[in-house]
């Protein structure tokens, strides 16, 4: 086999790694592709790893041990995040987003792949951590940021449901009281968890916690731990307080008619 | 500036090239980053193109003109991708997913970031040569591979529901038949999208086509072209037939109790 060099060896460890964040590849792994010894590959982390911290482009963590090898992680991704948020915020205050009822429009930021991308390793980065086994979210604007959680985490998303349907199988279903004090169920197939597991709960908006509250209720009937609840925005002054240990990516002030609300970057964002 | 080395340029312009697939980055770009000449940024990009053609890593392309630069296709990356989707079919293959009605549990597979980013990269392979403005969906289970789909595309995703909800503003509502022969209504924000622009219909399954008839006809309100319709499963007998010109990823047939059935890669799956 030809001699690959230490030019390509780097762009094919930078693209394999950063393609699945979060996974160990042992040192063997790279040895085998390139056809190499464990010392050069040793050597191209070491270099790789100085290089991903000078340019900012997240951690590359050297795992020891008999399950060993080297991850991942998207930390910091572009340097601090905090600016990425604030775009994200000042978007948000476009006064044009307020709809009637004092709701604000913003499923075109939770659906776009470069945001939701972006704000899914900044909730992984806040769970590193932390063991977790799966991302739960319940249906529908909070899938797409939990997916991008879920695979920074290299964990699968499990998505609760409003209804029972048929192709989910048997279902556990559950009452909850929403934010907004109607009585709401929420439903998962019984295959989706198993027992003893972790999850983290992401959800898109935090009014006063009814929605996560369900879904910590829904954990316990499949006794999975809950490891931690992160909302991509939430009140400043929830209207209730249904949950605890929450984080949330943003804070929104309360909208009133005709006064101007504000959107700001969590404390923890940095 | 301290003098960046051809290693560390190829590792750096891997991870900002893979991390944002189908953006064209102008040759200034990485220019400016580094600190250094076109010429040199030119060999290093046609280094990078053969690295990543040699690994199966993808496609480099030099996009020629004034809006010129180069950019990255997750094209056929690790190889053939038909070994990856009959893997899949493998285990929609195993019959304790089948469930009462004839239908087919496979909520897992279709939230898994790794089969979704997957099957999100080859959708997109297959629409490179169409100009596409937004892929659309319909909720929920199709969500996480449009995703991936719209990220691979470099475009947003946008998400019709099933009723009319506050927090997306002022709808259009249209009502059709679904694939069962039910009424079904599907509602979208007028903001969600621009007139005259271009539509990528990705869904999950495909009965009859009765959802993705009712997207195309929800994309007739908007003045908004339908440029292509793709589903991860379809039936390979389907009950009806409400649209044209559809792809699959998968084939299913027919389910009957106590019979075997199959799931295959469709042949555009290379």
């Amino acid at each position: 086999m030809e001699k690959i060099k230490r030019n390509e060896r780097l762009a094919v460890m930078t693209q394999v790694l950063t393609a699945a964040p979060n996974r160990i590849f042992t040192l063997g792994y790279f040895c085998d592709m390139f056809n190499t010894a464990k010392s050069t590959v040793s050597e191209d982390v070491a270099l790789l790893e100085d290089t991903m911290k000078k340019f900012h482009l997240g951690r590359l963590e050297t795992v020891t041990g008999a399950a060993g090898g080297v991850r991942y992680r998207p930390v910091q991704v572009g340097g601090p995040q905090r600016p990425f948020v604030e775009g994200i915020c000042r978007k948000l205050m476009d006064p044009s987003r307020v709809l009637p009822g004092g709701y604000l429009y913003f499923s075109d930021i939770l659906a776009d792949p470069e945001y939701v991308s972006g704000m899914g390793k900044l909730i992984a980065t806040a769970y590193y951590g932390t063991p977790v086994d799966f991302v739960l979210t319940m249906e529908t604007k909070g899938i797409p940021v939990a997916l991008m959680a879920a695979q920074a985490l290299n964990v699968p998303l499990i998505i609760a449901r409003r209804t029972t349907k048929v192709y989910e199988g048997s279902a556990v279903n559950i009452s909850y009281v929403s934010g907004n004090g109607s009585i709401e169920t929420m439903s998962l197939s019984r295959r989706a968890v198993k027992e003893g597991s972790r999850a983290l709960i992401v959800d898109d908006f935090m009014r006063g916690g009814g929605t996560a509250g369900g879904m910590v209720a829904l954990m316990k009937e499949f006794n999975v731990t809950v490891a931690g609840i992160c909302f991509v925005l939430g009140l400043e002054n929830p209207t209730a307080h249904m949950i605890e240990g929450e984080k949330c990516l943003m804070l929104l002030s309360d909208i009133k008619p005709g006064e101007s609300y504000t959107v700001r970057p969590a404390d923890w964002v940095l």
